[in-house]
């Protein structure tokens, strides 16, 4: 593991963070590599190779744009850059800012050997992977994430798409990405917030199929909340394998992938009744991974640690309050449901999800508090 | 061949008509089987073998699901049926539609084990395949052809999706149908004129890589355009088993599919230059057809057989009035431009087609009038 050594001298430091690592997504014609490190964002690793053309979109938005867009253009060479900057936040993950970006491509004459490039957060990667998935019906994408989100999930899988009024990610296409750059570096300049809803996500990853991950999670939260970047580096890295590891084995979650949407039923309905972007995504999604540990009948130890893990990350360890009804109504809404029976992902215990639709449905009435009214 | 034999009593014929018959498109496990023959629309054929879930959205147009949408119904046992009526034409085969199909997939709480069908022309099966393609990442899609056009060209091979003022189908997916499901007996129904373009496709698939059936075509012509049943069955099926061969063998148009284009280039550029819709699209690929074979420097014969036949369809041989700059900006926004360089479907003789991206410059500009200036 990437621990930094105490006390060791800022030199060795500097030489371990050049230098980047690579994880394989192994599917076949559509494998991919996932590239870590530091500092990679300024020209330390050639993009160009997995471009089959001569130009290139780069999407972002105004917050990321301005803080990245001149130091990816390092890593293009010669290549001919065009680039649009959508507005912030989850709000704009509408078909809207789809049709923005595929007037852009067919204004500047894009064809089919063009290349999609995302640089920021989830928002970004989502609806401008969808964007390289419709554009001449496929064309080439890179992801450049640059928050913790998207760094350690959604950057990694080839889920992309956008929301509808009704529902989360309704819209969409798997569409892998033909490389995925992560510059640790630039969760220099992420809000706490969002590091902190990014931490979510890797929490999950420990909590879903890695025990000791998770045990190193309780160990080291104080020095990824204070950013310390080799706690930060192995937490990416972590959590980018077990994605990479789970997508590789299902990648259009016919089955076990779906054990990455543990905590989403509920926090999805979270962001669906409260608007989305009101609460952030991770920050939903810690809420509900509580509530779907409490429906997993688990000993009370295990729901206590996760809780606690949660806790000390600063992210929410309950809902906010919706009445049992729009509860249920959202989750109706979830793509999770098949022959109108609800499905979660639940464990066997820390470290064991699984994917099933039986459950204690008076458990379930409880935790939305449908017997509270 | 299934040649109505000469003087054969009314009894043979309407037992021959009343059997289907099914070709099988070669995808591994996203095969699916065309299943032709008249009649089939009232029952027939149970289409619920093919649905997933119990319910359904049924996709069609205004001028279609007047006349044979209660007759699918009958198709779809007790499976929980919705249904869209879009504008009719090509006009319409944009996001607006797209997103008015997905509002009511959403609206009516789909689920992933929703079956969208598309019931319907060539425009209704795009935007509606493109609908079931993005609908939470990929729901069931069946296709019901009405229109010739639709029968044997674009029901099949996975291709959906919708215009763009740039550029037609510029925005898109590949999603395979789970069945085509064509009763031949709809065409009796179809204006000529939309029958005509429909033959310009029937042609392309002899002139491409069936020199028998395009002599064929030239013995047949006046049956099929006086609707007579069998000439019908017999033109949709030999040209549903020529595409399902060339999508099996080539599924992502990675090369060999793009033969299927033949004429597409020049008419692509004319519906754009005319607008969506002025020009049928096959009366526009007819054209097209005409100057591909112009351009492929085959012998003057093989040209003139090509422009007898579709002469003979009634179908253009010649574009409109369109000039010179038009003609190539048109042309290079079409998805088959590569690093800046026209690619074309030429033939080597008429029954005999390829890409290249080889052809005699002088004489493009030649017969898009470049020299008449």
């Amino acid at each position: 593991m990437l621990f930094r050594a105490q006390g060791a001298p800022l030199r060795w430091y500097t030489a371990v963070m050049a230098k980047h690592s690579t994880i394989t997504v192994k599917l076949g014609d559509r494998s991919y590599p996932i590239i870590i490190g530091s500092g990679l964002l300024d020209g330390a690793f050639d993009l160009t190779r997995f471009m089959r053309g001569s130009d290139c979109l780069i999407v972002s938005n105004e917050t990321v744009a301005p803080l990245y867009l001149d130091r990816l253009r390092a890593n293009l060479g010669d290549k001919t850059i065009h680039s649009i900057e959508l507005p912030d936040g989850e709000a704009h993950k509408s078909i809207a800012s789809l049709q923005t970006i595929l007037d852009r491509l067919a204004e500047s004459g894009a064809g089919r050997d063009t290349t999609v490039i995302a640089l920021g957060g989830g928002v970004v990667g989502d609806i401008a992977g969808f964007a390289a998935a419709c554009y001449m019906r496929g064309v080439a994408f890179i992801q450049v994430p640059t928050t913790l989100l998207a760094q350690v999930d959604s950057s990694v899988g080839g889920k992309t798409g956008v929301n509808h009024p009704e529902g989360k990610n309704l819209i969409g296409a798997f569409h892998q990405p033909r490389a995925v750059l992560i510059d640790t570096s630039t969760l220099s300049s992420l809000p706490d917030r969002e590091l902190k809803a990014g931490l979510a996500e890797v929490i999950k990853h420990g909590a879903i199929c890695d025990i000791e991950f998770f045990a190193w999670l309780e160990e080291n939260m104080q020095k990824l909340l204070r950013k310390e970047p080799l706690a930060l580096a192995h937490a990416v890295q972590r959590s980018c394998e077990i994605k990479a590891e789970v997508v590789a084995d299902d990648e259009r979650e016919a089955g076990r992938r779906a054990i990455l949407n543990f905590g989403h039923t509920f926090g999805h309905a979270i962001e669906r009744c409260e608007g989305y972007g009101e609460w952030l995504h991770g920050e939903a999604v810690a809420a509900g991974m509580v509530m779907a540990a409490e429906l997993s009948g688990i000993i009370d130890a295990d729901i206590d640690r996760l809780r606690a893990l949660i806790a000390q990350a600063g992210l929410p360890v309950s809902p906010p309050s919706i009445d049992a009804d729009s509860w249920m109504r959202a989750m109706g809404m979830d793509k999770k449901v098949e022959q109108d029976q609800l499905r979660f992902v639940l464990l066997h215990a820390l470290g064991d999800a699984h994917v099933t639709s039986s459950y204690d449905n008076e458990l379930l009435r409880q935790i939305v508090g449908a017997d509270a009214r």
